[in-house]
């Protein structure tokens, strides 16, 4: 499969990666998610190339997942933000945030804490079902094609 | 910063798209989760070429997401188990898929659906405080410098 055809398939992984699946954009979105919005900021932080960065974004907002906006006349300058479409990407980089700090966080710990305002506590995300509450584990969870199928979305065995 | 430095940053989502922030990577994950485990079956499911798929096979067993199990002997053939580092992963598969289901099914809808087992009702993948079990969106979350941080992990605005 050709790289660019990615956002061609059937599958809603393979879709998703044709946006994001891309270290740089992780690690963009990252930033958006700290509230970073300006280029420079952007920059700065992740120490890529001028060009790389002004391509990520603009395929950001191609897609989508930035908006675009002017906050300063003379000389003309544009901030990014994350659109709803976006900051439904949330769970996707609060989960790899903590499968982060499981798994490859130092000796000295997480380098980040997070905290839900709602109820005040450090908190570590969990996966949960929408429809009994509960934690969801990959044991749990049975697949079977929807809709949207194409003959060939799941392996042989799963598909019937 | 140069992408083999990532895995030395010590943001945690730097250290995790180290490790699996790679297109291919990502789909191959995603197989995993549908219990593909054999070469041929990774190979004929993402049509990349022989070369891809074993690098990027043996990085993630390196990396220790993916255990390297014999099951033939003549000739000796191996498959690829998910370990418990990489059922870990689960989360941030089932998060990108309900994103790709939200925003980029065709219009017959998505191509998949999920069970949960456990109560017998298809679902969606909600991301819940592990202190108070509420649903968590990024206007609820609030960032600090944890016991593990660098001085420059967070934007300015935010590290004090």
């Amino acid at each position: 499969m050709r790289w660019d055809a990615l956002s061609k398939e059937t599958c809603s992984v393979a879709r998703a990666v044709s946006v994001i699946g891309d270290r740089w954009t992780l690690l963009i979105l990252r930033d958006c998610f700290l509230r970073v919005r300006r280029f420079e900021v952007f920059q700065d932080r992740l120490g890529i190339t001028r060009h790389i960065l002004a391509d990520r974004l603009r395929k950001l907002v191609k897609s989508g997942v930035l908006a675009r906006a002017q906050y300063q006349s003379r000389p003309r300058r544009y901030e990014y933000r994350l659109t709803p479409k976006g900051l439904d990407l949330h769970p996707v980089l609060m989960s790899l945030v903590h499968w982060g700090d499981l798994h490859m966080a130092g000796r000295n710990g997480r380098p980040v804490l997070h905290r839900h305002t709602r109820c005040a506590h450090d908190f570590d995300p969990v996966l949960a079902c929408s429809e009994c509450g509960e934690a969801v584990t990959a044991k749990d969870v049975r697949v079977r094609p929807g809709p949207g199928a194409s003959s060939d979305i799941l392996p042989k065995e799963l598909s019937s």
